[in-house]
């Protein structure tokens, strides 16, 4: 196609305005760098929509933007971060993902290397979690008027027969399971940004959970209430979020609590409570008292949830508090973040 | 909810980096302005994800970014466009639009009112169009890292039963027919940018095309090749895809294009073609020969079809070259936008 015969100077170009103006260039830069990254039928099918079958049933949809800074970071990148995101918002829900749209607004200037290395890596996050990047749209914008790059990511799923995952439906008496260790992404991130350097490196938990999810589901069936990914605003918002939406309250217990140790030192010097860290391959389920022991057992058998835990247990409260008994036999409020700010953190 | 207790002062207050941090302050501005604006029952729920059911068949999916500048212009502003444009882009596919999402990128101190106004055009070009937007995401980044306000939307929707419009079905001697005038909203853009006054002030066409397109699937049925919205790169660019697509090459009658008088003025004076000026509710048709007279009748029995002409045809071709018989009986070849940038359109 004569479009696509000159080709792009990946190892020394940067995108220029001419590559959002819908001519040639954006063509090539179409055709020569994100569909060699994600490449499958609907995207060499040239439309600006794609069209997929579906069974009768339930479906879900999301979306999520993505302006984390730096765009690469100690275990992925921008490109990762935004499948992951959008795979795991679209699996709270108990649904299998499975179609993803990618809209790209970049900066003039930006390096086609990088972009390729983030275009690369979301392909490679795709075919991870079983996913398919089918539709996409690409804007340059001009110089400082934006940071490099941003992803917004939207996904659809579908939802296994009858399931139907909802805050209303905890109950007091409820377990609180989480998948693993706290504040592991925001932490990278912001050890990243300010430069902090620690024996071992701490390493984003960016992950794509949907198989976590379904093994847990297999199990636990309609014993899990919801389950919730304590990105923005870390396991803390999420609690507190869920409290009032199922109008009770949680106790948890801090030593129950996992945070790994670089981790934790990290929160200490940054002056971060590692429970409003953000998290970006962690999930929190809310899971009935007959069904949690089975269910903390097949998160435990897999690999992203290792580290699984009992936190703690949802409690009959009109204030919708999140207490927690810390380690030193005294408790405290577990509040929404408020005053601090972590921003461009995913 | 006590999180949603204060109020935001909409009046006078800003968007700062709190209201993209995941706690409380994020919470007030998604309760207290996009769901007043867009409110429906999906968002009520406050999930990261919303679900629908579905009947079995094909559906189509499709994002988009806006990035344009300036942020309202005559006519509209980036907030309804973003509703209008992914609808158009599931239309194309002759499909029923559905659900969208809508991930916002927001510049530290832009305006809450700007937003609400913003907010309320994308809640009315939804219900204009019969589509819900029932998931969103709002990130906010440091003040000169955007530039006021990115949008961008995904949109789902149901294809009817056995439709399947492809370039691949284009044969030569099919007729290329467009929804109206060509250029209003590029020129519109352009000469707000430019601050350009003329007498009558040229308005962008930004609309919802889905209704128009019904109309016309009823009668043209399977005599619809093919549809796509003349956006980014105009009417040139759309062919020249087409024709590649299609292996086919396009023959068009200038004196049968039609071009508002004000924008065939406008584009003189900016140096610009109107057939490379972007659209933002316009469509392009190629229509067998048998289905077109009624098609092009159905279109302009529409009020967004009133001057839809049929303006060529489709020719075998094996350098997919899209010419074009000129007003003083010459010819030429109507290329794609190559030199020529107009960016931030759309």
């Amino acid at each position: 196609m004569k479009a696509h015969q000159r080709k792009l100077d990946i190892k020394n170009g940067c995108v220029d305005l001419s590559h959002g103006s819908g001519g040639r260039a954006m063509a090539q830069l179409i055709s020569g760098l994100f569909h060699e990254a994600f490449g499958n039928e609907w995207l060499a099918r040239g439309n600006d929509q794609s069209a997929f079958a579906v069974g009768a049933g339930r479906m879900v949809m999301t979306t999520d933007g993505y302006v984390v800074s730096p765009l690469f970071f100690p275990g992925g990148n921008i490109g990762s971060l935004a499948v992951h995101g959008t795979v795991n918002d679209i699996a709270m829900a108990g649904a299998k993902p499975l179609y993803l749209s990618a809209s790209f607004i970049i900066e003039e200037g930006f390096r086609f290397a990088d972009l390729r290395m983030i275009a690369e890596s979301m392909g490679q996050a795709a075919r991870e979690a079983g996913v398919h990047i089918i539709t996409g749209d690409t804007k340059v914008v001009e110089r400082g008027k934006a940071d490099g790059l941003f992803i917004s990511t939207a996904g659809v799923g579908v939802v296994p027969d009858e399931l139907d995952l909802s805050a209303e439906k905890a109950e007091a008496g409820d377990r609180v399971l989480i998948s693993g260790t706290l504040g592991d992404h925001g932490v990278a991130i912001m050890s990243k940004r300010q430069n902090l350097a620690f024996e071992t490196e701490i390493v984003s938990d960016s992950a794509s959970l949907n198989d976590l999810v379904a093994k847990m589901v297999e199990v636990g069936g309609h014993g899990i209430r919801l389950m919730r990914d304590p990105t923005r605003g870390g396991l803390a918002a999420t609690l507190n979020e869920i409290a009032e939406q199922s109008d009770l309250g949680f106790r948890l217990q801090e030593e129950a609590i996992p945070v790994k140790p670089g981790v934790a030192a990290a929160c200490e010097l940054l002056g971060l409570d590692p429970l409003h860290v953000a998290n970006e391959g962690k999930l929190v389920a809310i899971v009935s008292p007959e069904a949690a022991e089975a269910v903390l057992a097949a998160m435990r058998a897999h690999p992203l949830g290792r580290d699984a835990a009992d936190i703690g247990e949802a409690v009959a409260d009109d204030h919708h508090f999140v207490q927690m008994a810390t380690s030193f036999g005294g408790g405290r409020i577990v509040d929404w973040l408020s005053g601090e700010q972590l921003p461009r953190i995913c």
